[in-house]
């Protein structure tokens, strides 16, 4: 497989009485002998190329970037260019945004980054933006308030003197965000039968997307499935490779909504559901995304709470990884009973009263970043319960309609947008994920985001389409039988204990 | 073989719980089906699909273009829409451009218009305006002046409130016209070894290439086969089909330059040379273009001239078919000698001195449309016969190449960009084209114009690749042969009567 962007050093026959071949086809007949295929060459670049070509005699580092049909020459530079190669990958979630910068010529991620998604101010959840949308003018306001920010901080990313280096963008978003980020109409996506504009947007110049880069750059979109799988699906499942499996996997993304994947070579089953909110560390009350000063790692013992925070310096607030660790840690601390209550006695220093509810504080206002107290209240444990429940009982839906139990599961993926890697440890610990031998987890960050990095780097749209064309949707919602498996989900670990039986020999030992 | 732009009229399947394709897949599912490949969207259109197949209840009536790679969706209409589909053929000759005006779906030419070629002011002949086109800022000068001049006369032509309508553009020009109009640098195509920019130059949208139209418009530019030979043979080409045929053809092309191919379905041989201009009106000093006031036939009887103007009214000028019937009038009534001197004993009252030069006054003042004499020159009459003399050896020399005479052609096409139809019996009296059987001659007319024509209406790249592709080059000016049978042919119709014995029959018949 090859990058989106890839490298030519091409030395021409030069033209002569005998060898009259104008510029552009010399170009292309080359090309075409190293890639199988006519390239496309803008007018643009068809307009310089008659005084670089004479000026490097000849010999010129090409540049060509991936397209539907054809190839599509981007850049001619000198031989031996040494001028950075770039790419970049988005992933816009719903409440944060990662970048990637991609090298070409090293064939690795330079940096990353993330912020938070810049439509938050025109609603929290996605449906106050829908509607947001739906008056005059909206979809255009959040098409505009998307790109502006993504503008900017792809511009503070990149550096101002290397955008014109940007050659190829990947963007992978769920289907509504992907539809503000291109200024499609999202009026008909949540209305029955919840039809998207686009299922595949071929791929974009960079200036018809109004994104800053090389003038001929371009924008490739992952596709969407449905209105409720999106492209960031498909970019996680690019990623971890279910598609490419023979043995049975799951794969769980844990961002603002759940998305399960079961599948392998042969198929993909899909479900999503609202499990992920309250998991994802945007929605607590002191949560943050998985960036300097968040706690992604939390311990409890003997009446100490331990914190790691990214950085290592301290604490400014807690992402969804670090979420879980607290959770799975007051629990076995005996901090929360099963039904999720606090259990204030065993270390009544660490509860407050905090706007009329009781809390559990990770760090006082002395410990922290900004002077304020990091802390988890009754209620969002209460919701974190409700979360994990549904998305332990998607995953025993999922795994029951095609007559599978989790023993048959091969490979079970475990991403999430917006904490750092999920300890499986910890999922299991609080019912979230079922009880399996622990070599079977694969903890992957942010799939949808490595995604982007994987389709710039090795993937190609055959691959994008085969798992497009291969997904299926299992619609969670007319399950019954989600609800009647939901209601033992709702403890810690669980009503039937035998399901868990790690975590019962943990309790033993931690309860001894 | 298939239009430019194609319609089609599509019933949509609803979307329903049990069908949630996108717009953007239900569409191009359908035209999948309908084009046997999958057509690109742009995103423009994606936009506005989801209201208009609402609005329009899934029956649409879908404009679709041809593309290198992928057809392209143009414009989604309702359902049974009347309005105007239209197309503009372009055939930018150094001295006169040739519009067209085609209706997709009555699949035929509404109008036709021409005018001067707007670059003049900045030279008469090519070389003056590839030399101001080597000046700084001198290209884009051209470009622009170019442009401007083609859309004020498009806009024009077309009407303001039709050029929404105008989806597909097809333009033709010699090899340094196309470089102007596009842009590309010309300053590597006038030197050795003479390199283009560009043969073949991508399927463009009309506003990169700034043209009035749809928004989506697309522009199909004709390959040049090299600096000698361009889009317009190539045109002209696939308007009179040499390469579909199996007997031996001649085409002639009479424009600024001539160029002649001689072939069939298997090969294809060139060669171009200045034999045009003196045969074209723009050169004579009372040449004009094939319009309204244009002399196009002459008859001289018993001492009196007459005229034949297009439209009917009074003379302006003569046109390149005017001149050629001009000179053989003149021949015939015994006006010029064979050698093409003036007899003007004959007919007295028509000679007059003009600044100093003997001429033969077609129209006096009195009859003109401007007030102005209408004339040739005794020096013009020289240059004609130069040029058809020119012409009629490079006929030979590319025969002899082959080793075929004049008797192996079956097919004998004639065309002239600014003329109105050559007369092949007026160019044989002449002595510019060989004297064979009357039949196998065909006038065309501006066969590059129809060229473009042909390709909105009914042309395809592949055939426009075959004729590039099969086309081979005879440089006329390092064949020693034609200097040798030039001579003879710098009278009228030659030294060599024998070879004009039509001619001889009608000399004896005159002058008896």
């Amino acid at each position: 497989m090859k990058p989106a962007v890839e490298v030519f050093d091409l030395a021409l026959p030069r033209p002569s009485l005998s060898d009259q071949r104008s510029d552009e086809r010399r170009l292309r007949e080359a090309l075409r002998d190293r890639l199988g295929a006519s390239p496309a060459i803008p007018l643009s670049l068809l307009r310089e190329l008659p005084e670089r070509l004479r000026a490097w005699d000849f010999s010129v580092r090409v540049l060509v970037g991936r397209r539907e049909e054809a190839p599509e020459v981007l850049e001619v530079r000198p031989p031996g260019d040494e001028s950075p190669i770039l790419g970049l990958g988005i992933d816009l979630g719903s409440t944060g945004v990662a970048l990637y910068l991609v090298d070409f010529a090293a064939r690795k991620v330079l940096k990353r980054t993330s912020f938070r998604n810049p439509q938050i101010p025109y609603g929290e959840d996605i449906l106050t933006r829908l509607h947001r949308a739906a008056r005059p003018e909206g979809l255009e306001e959040l098409r505009r308030v998307t790109l502006e920010g993504l503008r900017r901080e792809i511009v503070r990313f990149v550096g101002e003197e290397n955008l014109s280096r940007l050659y190829y963008y990947a963007f992978c978003g769920n289907t509504t965000m992907t539809h503000f980020f291109l200024g499609l109409p999202t009026r008909w996506l949540y209305r029955e039968p919840y039809i998207p504009a686009a299922n595949w947007v071929d791929t974009l110049k960079l200036r018809e997307a109004e994104l800053p880069g090389h003038p001929e750059g371009l924008l490739f979109v992952f596709p969407s499935g449905g209105s409720y799988f999106g492209g960031d699906l498909i970019a996680g499942l690019l990623y971890v490779g279910l598609h490419r499996g023979e043995g049975l996997s799951l794969f769980v993304d844990v961002g603002t909504n759940a998305e399960i994947v079961l599948g392998n070579r042969e198929f993909l089953l899909a479900c999503a559901g609202a499990a992920g909110p309250a998991l994802e560390g945007g929605v607590l009350s002191c949560g943050m995304q998985a960036r300097e000063g968040a706690i992604e790692g939390v311990r409890i013992r003997n009446g100490r709470v331990e914190l790691r925070t990214i950085g290592g310096g301290p604490p400014a607030g807690i992402c969804g990884s670090g979420t879980i660790e607290l959770l799975a840690e007051l629990f076995l601390a005996g901090l929360v009973n099963p039904q999720g209550i606090f259990q204030p006695d065993r270390l009544p220093d660490r509860f407050r009263e905090i706007r009329g509810e009781k809390a559990f504080v990770l760090a006082g206002e002395e410990e922290t970043a900004h002077g304020r107290p990091v802390y988890v209240t009754q209620g969002e444990i209460k919701n974190l319960i409700r979360s994990k429940g549904a998305m332990y009982t998607m995953l025993r839906v999922i795994c029951e309609s095609i007559g599978v139990t989790f023993d048959d599961i091969e490979n079970f993926y475990v991403a999430g947008s917006f904490g750092t890697h999920i300890d499986p440890e910890a999922a299991i610990t609080i019912g979230m994920l079922p009880d399996l031998p622990r070599e079977k987890f694969r903890a992957v960050g942010n799939a949808a985001g490595e995604g982007t990095v994987r389709f710039l780097l090795q993937g190609d749209f055959e691959e994008v389409r085969e798992i497009l064309s291969r997904l299926t949707y299992l619609e969670m919602n007319v399950e019954n039988r989600f609800m009647q498996l939901l209601t033992g989900a709702l403890f810690l670990p669980h009503t039937d204990l035998s399901l868990f039986p790690s975590v019962r020999e943990k309790l033993r030992s931690s309860h001894a």
